[in-house]
């Protein structure tokens, strides 16, 4: 099944999608809806929207956190002829960095290496500590996308990344949550996984080569905190990101940056300046 | 004026001191309130309670947004014989981490290297973007005591510190927020500030040797994100942490950690074993 949250005349509502129309579960968003309770529990309550035209809010307009995982696709760290880590790094967004899936990137005046990065996210369904590998595949409610746009002359200017990463309505999340019974792989998704800059393809891999898959990273976390309901997990991004290429290439207003991946949908953003 | 989040039967109440007792101000919280109006124009309701036995809750328990500064005592990058940096670095903790100025600290099972860091807090009060000298001033409600908790251990285990300093319920932050006119200095305030685990002073210096004042925090933050009332910067801790001794020095269960600002307050507390 596919959820997502979208934006209506009547505020934020989470919807499930139904063919060609878009089912209201009587929830404000998605993280709403599984605070009370399960997506396969969620009952229709009559009315109905669009698909065509619909309005997609981030899948969880205000997780509570927001966790990113660094180095995480084995081709990518053996390509740098970089050692396998032996643990997850780990960073965090806020809420206020999440934009929808359609929105556009608004370029602060202030950067000049605006950056994409494509990450299978998990959104977590269920509050879960020192979760148990069983555990964790329950916790799983989903998976949708992140661009995890990164702001590199920021994110380098210390040693800790976090200035890079968590701007302001940066950070396209979405369009759907798309349930683990969807993908092949389950809750190890071992899907395509591409970012597009207008016509060019920038980066192309598949989720099955992770190092830390996504059951190990809901354990993970979850040693440090709780996890709940709608908490997000953006599980790292693969090879071909700008600023690791020759020359390097940044984001510039009037491209489109397209997060693509396979069974789960596409962000597409424009970049437009301040 | 001193103000304070308590807890009580009715839920957390956000009060001010006046003399030996603590004026309800009619919001369940001073993020709630300060979202609503401003501390100076927040007005008694009439209930008071007691200040002796009083519960005090984390100042804003639940912030949007938890900022923290890395090396930011020049006296202390000076003696390490580090250069002084040419910006401050940031990371971050979830609302989920903070605990009251008194709670017990639990250490986890799963760290060793449990280490204090006693740092004076800014609390924002109004909404800020790309903040002027003159609106970061006016910006910052008051200060408070964070005690920066960090699991060593694992902040080392990669090259990213969060997941080191973002472990549930670690975090003290209180007793009071302190409005800027009453501290030597302002919004740069230049006060002593002081751990002591035990009997023993481990931390020992003065918030007058901030590399990045509060001032220019605010403005710097607030360039990457809008800071809005309730969010905190923790602006740094000074020379003396356990990791950095010799031999180094971690909690232990049983021992008491106590983290001082002049004119603030302090933060006692207990280290339990889980």
């Amino acid at each position: 099944m596919k959820f997502a949250t979208i934006r209506t005349p009547e505020g934020n509502r989470a919807v499930r999608k139904d063919g060609d129309v878009l089912v209201d579960l009587g929830y404000s968003d998605l993280g709403e809806l599984m605070a009370d309770t399960s997506l396969a529990a969620a009952t229709p309550t009559g009315p109905t929207w669009s698909l065509e035209g619909a309005d997609f809010a981030p899948t969880v307009p205000s997780p509570a956190k927001v966790v990113c995982v660094g180095h995480n696709y084995r081709n990518h760290i053996l390509e740098m002829k970089r050692d396998l880590p032996t643990y997850p790094t780990l960073f965090t967004k806020f809420a206020s960095t999440l934009i929808g899936p359609y929105d556009d990137i608004v370029k602060p005046d202030e950067t000049d290496a605006l950056d994409w990065e494509v990450e299978l996210t998990v959104v977590v369904g269920d509050r879960v500590r020192r979760a148990t590998e069983a555990q964790a595949t329950a916790a799983i409610a989903g998976f949708t996308i992140m661009n995890d746009i990164s702001m590199r002359d920021w994110q380098f200017r210390t040693i800790e990344w976090t200035q890079g990463k968590i701007w302001d309505s940066s950070t396209p999340v979405g369009p759907w949550l798309v349930t683990p019974d969807e993908l092949p792989g389950g809750v190890r998704p071992a899907v395509a996984v591409r970012t597009t800059v207008d016509e060019q393809v920038m980066q192309n891999d598949d989720t099955g080569t992770l190092l830390f898959d996504p059951v190990y990273l809901v354990q993970y976390v979850s040693t440090l905190v709780e996890l709940r309901p709608g908490d997000l997990i953006a599980t790292g991004t693969p090879a071909g990101v700008g600023h690791a290429r020759e020359p390097k290439n940044y984001l510039r207003g009037g491209e489109t940056v397209t997060t693509e991946i396979e069974n789960i949908g596409r962000c597409i953003n424009r970049i437009v300046k301040e």
